[in-house]
């Protein structure tokens, strides 16, 4: 398994008037999850885009347990439990301040040939990279 | 069941380097299914949080099969397969112009009081607007 | 002159925890009016795409008076007051349903050379469409 | 004069199909300038709308010179030239890692009662902070 872990303050922009977040708006704090657990691999996505490599998602699913609010410092987990292939399970967990879980997710990304938008493998540089987390034991 | 269309066009705003709507945008789309499906029941959401009930979301769980693109005019189809009791299950499937199945959701509300911030029951002046959808046969 | 009025429903995504619409979110509202304005004119910005411009924006201005609601029909009435050289200009007002004007704004974009993303003309297929409506008298 | 810096990190979700950082997604970054600026007095705007005031904004402007890009560290400048009183006036500059200006801003806000939506002062509480720098020489 592979895990990282990132802070993000929620901006009044992605409260709704409910006074919570929006629940898609979770959706870029979870993207935020993934970009930063690739770039400490030494890799980015932006990387990735640049070689050909687009990783358009294929499936999300959320269960929202509480509302996160304005300016709470989020902790993020993001984790891939697998490693990827054709497409990457990303598992994401949202807590709060007080460590309370507020939204647990899945996403799944399809690797895909920018050019021909036909579905492809996972680069070989990423799966180098990643490929140590998941060593048989 | 109950079901409504409408139809959305995509805006610039909503799109992302890839040139597809940004996966998270989605969730704004279905909420415009859902507030539009009830108010063809001749009542608007708006007015549900004017009685101090309001509905913030437990569930988001979609399937994306094919991307939307900027100035598509999307047909927006939402359904309730069950009467809500505590909660309303809402199902959306968008298609764009040629027809073509984009994505399909399952978004999942719970009606809470806004003071106490409790569930609660549907309130009665909506179940009496739906429940001439789900009679016994 | 030319002029072009759309009508936009608050989306419950749009707004925020004062219960007003962000003030970020009206520069989507601000490209909707836009873009329908140049498809009244039997083009549209898509088109202007695929012939390789873009027209990123190079300022805004927003006069903010009165707060946007959730689930109300705004008015946005968006026009060009001279015809685009290298940059065009669109003023947009924004009113609620009692009439009462509540922001207004001025956009300027630049037409820009997609490959080499230099400064570049309006194209003569939108110039021939707008040109009409600012005929000397 | 008051200033601040934070960096922000561009997301996918901010980018639109040009591959630039969509023009309305930049005020959610002057607000999480705004918002940290105020944090670095030792107050936040939080508590600010605890005690009953909010901040409506009344103005945006804002040249935009060159594009921000996916996953650019972007430096967000904000500063105060005058002490408020009923209005505060932002000033935010955005710089890419190059240290290339890529727009300036001034957001005005103004100081409102939540409960009665009337203007009011700036509330003593932040006056105190902010106004040993504005002191005359």
């Amino acid at each position: 398994m592979y895990s990282h872990t990132i802070y993000i303050r929620v901006r009044y922009a992605e409260t709704d008037q409910m006074g919570y977040v929006y629940y898609g708006n979770y959706a870029a704090y979870y993207e935020s999850g993934r970009t930063e657990a690739i770039r400490d691999l030494g890799f980015t996505y932006k990387e990735l885009e640049a070689t050909g490599i687009i990783m358009p998602v294929a499936g999300l699913e959320i269960k929202y347990l509480r509302p996160a609010y304005y300016d709470e410092l989020l902790k993020v987990v993001t984790s891939l439990r697998q490693l990827p292939d054709t497409k990457a399970q990303f598992h994401t967990e949202l807590f709060n301040e007080e460590g309370k879980l507020l939204n647990a997710g899945v996403t799944t990304l399809v690797f895909v040939d920018a050019a021909t938008r036909q579905k492809t493998m996972m680069p070989e540089v990423l799966r180098a990279k990643l490929a140590p987390y998941f060593k048989a034991h």
